[in-house]
């Protein structure tokens, strides 16, 4: 039987840089062709901007990450840091480096998970540039505005803290696309999608700003972890915290599948999750959660500078919580 | 005679991301630590954005550019960007891979480079992102404020075109600095400077916002080139231009060291000299070349919609310019 012969797929060299701007202006917003963008802010509203720089076999792999998912995920991190300051997304702009030999339909599934991601939460692709280079990375950089601003640095002792959602679903999911873990199926494409179509929480800041201005609470994303936000928080605050140990924001199915350790290992540690922690006074803390079905309360701040993770039930042996488990870019 | 043992500099995997991160943060505006910066822009102002992105052995090397030129260059790159915007700067944001043996003084020497350009320029590192990577690169976004924007799709016919510097400079440089060229030192030293420190054109922005509103003018930078910035010019306002090769902004001394031909191709399509090219009536073009030493007018534009060099003494045989001779990412 003959099959008709199919053309291979073009590289990125093949097409050169001129034909490939021409093939992604369809990504992009109606006005992108000067040496900048240019953009008007709402009456009173601030700007707010973010920068995340992703590097193959550093954040992202093809083992890991298809490149349509690889968009969503690099839009999805930078608008997360958008919702953690309170902010609506206006734009990316997008510096992609290649090498020559990738494929254009890479590239094309890309620019889609971007497009997709952006379609669902505001803002568009307004810049970038493309050059040439030995691994593929993307620098993406955000650009929202905000009437007023959610800081890390307001959070203030007796509030309570809330976690938008489940932590530690990123790192299981990992885990199963690396194949170094094996877990029941449901899960794990629960664990693959956590990782790969992560949700900036704009839903929650829609909710914080019908209940609250932003004077007396404080908030930031879990991109580097659960236990590195509460640290941050409390320590531009000055505050400190006890995590309640039973009210750890686990996945469903995490402890049965990994065991206790390694379960809460991964929800105050694995990061990616891109989920808030806020820290609320008792009223608003109760509105959240009623309001947004995934969030919980994980402790409270207290005026003793000290973090701890506390077993509510005896009180017994504090554990210091430790930044030195958070990812880190330099160490090994 | 015993020299006293010089403790080796610290690598970035040494120092690890939280010192370093804390190190760079007097080089960064007082207010970096949230998942992003805040800022306000002046009543009335638009947003302009722009990005570029630099990788080692594509757009610079340690042969090329010591690591403090490389920060002023990385940074000049993108407020000539916004100079080309007819924006006055905010700030950076610095997206920055690294390989783990970096060294510390390296970063810091880079850092130094940013912040002297932002310092003569105006604007500040208001946010960036910090990663491990097999090759050094550096994403940056510029954010800059406008009343309102200068852009390229503007220009009428009957306009005279303004260089506001000499072209081929920065190519010359580069030349010098890869041993590929040996000129005489006076002019080796000035255009080894016209690429390590380049200059963004603000001072020809503030004169023509004195001059005239942006409403029947048009300009661009020079990053690819002089023959690519009139070409996009005109292609976007669909006019046609006439360059007169005895206009040419040729820099003194490149003729002489390098013959007509190639003086006359750096001139054209060396690129990255970061100046403008306007489009002007001609009463305001006089009024730029009078007010700013280093401006010529290089030709004029027609509504014929062809981009010509032309022999201004005999009105011969006419060149087309040639955008494929332009800096291409992907072709080789």
């Amino acid at each position: 039987m003959l099959h008709p012969r199919r053309e291979p797929e073009p590289t990125v060299a093949e097409l050169g840089e001129h034909e490939i701007l021409k093939r992604l202006r369809r990504f992009c917003a109606d006005d992108v062709g000067d040496d900048g963008a240019v953009r008007s802010l709402p009456a009173g509203a601030r700007l707010v901007v973010t920068t995340d720089v992703l590097v193959d076999g550093v954040h992202f792999s093809d083992r890991t990450l298809p490149p349509k998912a690889l968009g969503w995920r690099a839009a999805a991190v930078n608008l997360s840091d958008l919702a953690a300051m309170g902010a609506t997304p206006m734009g990316l702009t997008i510096g992609l480096t290649l090498p020559p030999d990738t494929l254009w339909v890479w590239v094309e599934a890309l620019y889609q998970g971007f497009t997709d991601c952006l379609r669902q939460y505001g803002g568009a692709i307004i810049g970038g540039d493309l050059c040439r280079g030995s691994h593929r990375s993307l620098a993406i950089t955000a650009l929202g505005c905000v009437p007023q601003a959610l800081y890390r640095n307001r959070a203030q002792a007796n509030q309570m803290l809330v976690a938008t959602g489940v932590h530690g679903a990123s790192r299981a999911g990992l885990a199963v696309l690396l194949e170094e873990l094996d877990a029941p199926d449901s899960f794990a494409q629960t664990w693959i999608k956590a990782h790969q179509y992560p949700i900036p929480r704009f839903d929650a800041i829609a909710l914080l700003h019908k209940l609250q201005n932003f004077d007396c609470i404080a908030g930031m994303d879990t991109s580097d972890g659960l236990a590195d936000a509460v640290i941050q928080i409390c320590r531009q605050s000055q505050i400190g915290a006890r995590l309640l140990r039973s009210q750890l924001p686990t996945p469903p199915g995490l402890v049965e599948t990994v065991g206790q350790s390694t379960a809460e290992q991964w929800t105050l540690y694995g990061g990616e999750d891109f989920e808030l922690v806020l820290s609320l006074p008792p009223d608003i803390a109760e509105g959240v959660i009623s309001e947004l079905p995934s969030s919980q309360i994980i402790g409270h701040t207290t005026s003793e500078a000290k973090i701890r993770l506390v077993d509510d039930m005896t009180n017994g042996p504090d554990i210091q919580l430790d930044q030195g488990q958070g990812f880190q870019h330099f160490s090994n």
